[in-house]
């Protein structure tokens, strides 16, 4: 009996592929999964292509000449740029999900929290003497923090923050279980997730029903000067309403990791806000170590015939 | 049958008297304890005492009146304060050790720890457009994280921090357990539990052999660029040694809780050095309330003639 080994196309960027060649190699020995892998697409027989790993911002953009692909493997977590490419219809789009970019996001956000949390600002950076004065902030318990967004990276967010002792509030599109969680869903879910917390953490996928849910009406739910974390999606946040709460003195302080235009351009206000904390799309990396170890885990899954794991659902945007 | 109702004399500072009185009697309420409670020394008969709750820096110098007192209750978790105080012999000093002091130094340590993991002050108070590099900084787990001291609060910081992905080391003068901690003790586990940690928590008790015990030899072990959080008390740090360290950039940055003067004097090198961060000692404030329950629970257990919880170890030094 001989076994067809599966060809891989890796069509991410190029400065990538020296650290997925030899990452990629690595998991598929640890895994016995023999695999023909191309690295760069130029070189490909795309009709013989049976995965395709993909960055969006990668060097295949026509994707009919792959006509036998059994699944598109995105390199990133966030699926809208692939999903705004012209993928070939009826073709599995599966997420990046690997532990690398879990654990990344899961040490931005409770650094973030942490820091809004003990108002490390007073104190980071500053060099004149302070008033020696024991005011003690609030402990965790006393704080309420809310996730918006409870899937792969919210809902380990907030069973973490809950494992931290504040009082976490999550909200998703439908109904959701986290252990130590209080869990809202729904419009009027939304309301009473956002009610008079001081920290809010999103980590929402974008989709048509996410854009904008950050504008006025949500900030002014918040506790007076509490802070916004956005290691979500840029366009989940109405800027505009974001700058005028914080100009108000309503809200205190905005932590962007991610934005409508990224890079960040250089003249944008956010940059010199001296309320507003930019990061430059940092919170959640890709790490080709352990994403190699997730690719090559989905390949062996479609070659013994099991389904998937992380699906997009298209039509839903994520 | 009459029971004698315990007698009570807080010789906290005055302007501690309100709260606390308030938080004494509910917490004794609570417990169903009944007791004679004297808010101000002045008017305490001192031979009448059976308990004083003592803050080293309180109206309470001279003990020699207080000829039948069954135990001194610390309110500070520190005990070298009170220890330099001419104690009756004999009568037990007991720690302060409360949910909250515990809970506020278990958000500090980890607050501080995660800004230091995540080079978090290079984007706080940052108000120019920074270079959009995607460099992930290290996973926790990628991170040697070193406390001195596993005590009552070390011991849970550890666990804290292990539990949030880093590598923990801890040292303690004698051998402990803590689970997911690497621990280490005596002179050469000193050693050990130093080398290569790029954060490093000091949680020890001030004694004679703690004092001075991070100095040129011990910063030297430490990985480049590390950052030192001394949450536990300012002499276990040798200064000078400290601020030529980060002068040479050896070490990257030292956030200082507690110093050998408090409050720090306003002209005090740490103050105005850039990669010094100074809190004024508010890692962990007693909160009365909390604080108050200790103390009732404590006085139960005089009371039902069990031994005293956290008892101090006077010829040790805590």
């Amino acid at each position: 009996m001989t076994t067809q080994t599966p060809v891989v196309v890796f069509a991410g960027r190029p400065e990538q592929r020296e650290a997925y060649e030899r990452d990629l190699r690595a998991a598929a020995g640890e895994a016995g999964l023999g695999m023909t892998l191309v690295m760069d697409p130029a070189e490909a027989d795309p009709a013989a292509a049976d995965y395709l790993i993909l960055a969006p911002s990668g060097p295949v953009t026509d994707f009919t000449p792959y006509t036998r692909l059994k699944a598109i493997l995105n390199l990133w977590a966030g699926v809208e740029q692939a999903l705004a490419l012209p993928l070939p219809p009826g073709v599995p789009l599966v997420r990046m999900v690997e532990e690398g970019l879990t654990l990344g996001m899961l040490d931005y956000v409770t650094g973030h929290v942490m820091r809004h949390h003990l108002d490390l600002d007073r104190y980071v950076g500053n060099t004149t003497a302070l008033p020696w004065e024991a005011n003690a902030p609030p402990l965790a318990a006393e704080r309420k923090v809310t996730l918006l967004g409870l899937g792969a990276l919210g809902g380990i967010c907030a069973s973490r923050l809950a494992g931290l002792g504040f009082q976490v509030h999550g909200w998703s599109r439908t109904a959701r279980y986290v252990e130590g969680v209080t869990c809202h869903h729904g419009a009027d879910g939304l309301i009473a997730a956002l009610d008079g917390a001081s920290i809010l953490v999103l980590l929402l996928p974008q989709t048509p029903q996410t854009v904008g849910i950050v504008g006025a009406s949500a900030l002014s739910r918040l506790a007076p000067g509490a802070a916004v974390i956005n290691a979500g999606r840029g366009p989940l946040i109405d800027d505009d309403a974001l700058l005028a709460a914080l100009d108000r003195g309503d809200l205190g302080h905005a932590t962007l990791d991610v934005f409508d235009v990224e890079p960040l351009p250089v003249e944008h206000p956010f940059w010199t806000h001296p309320n507003v904390t930019v990061t430059p799309h940092i919170a959640s990396i890709t790490r080709s170590g352990t994403a190699s170890r997730a690719l090559v885990s989905q390949i062996a899954r479609g070659e013994a015939g099991q389904p998937f794991l992380h699906v997009v659902e298209r039509d839903r945007g994520y």
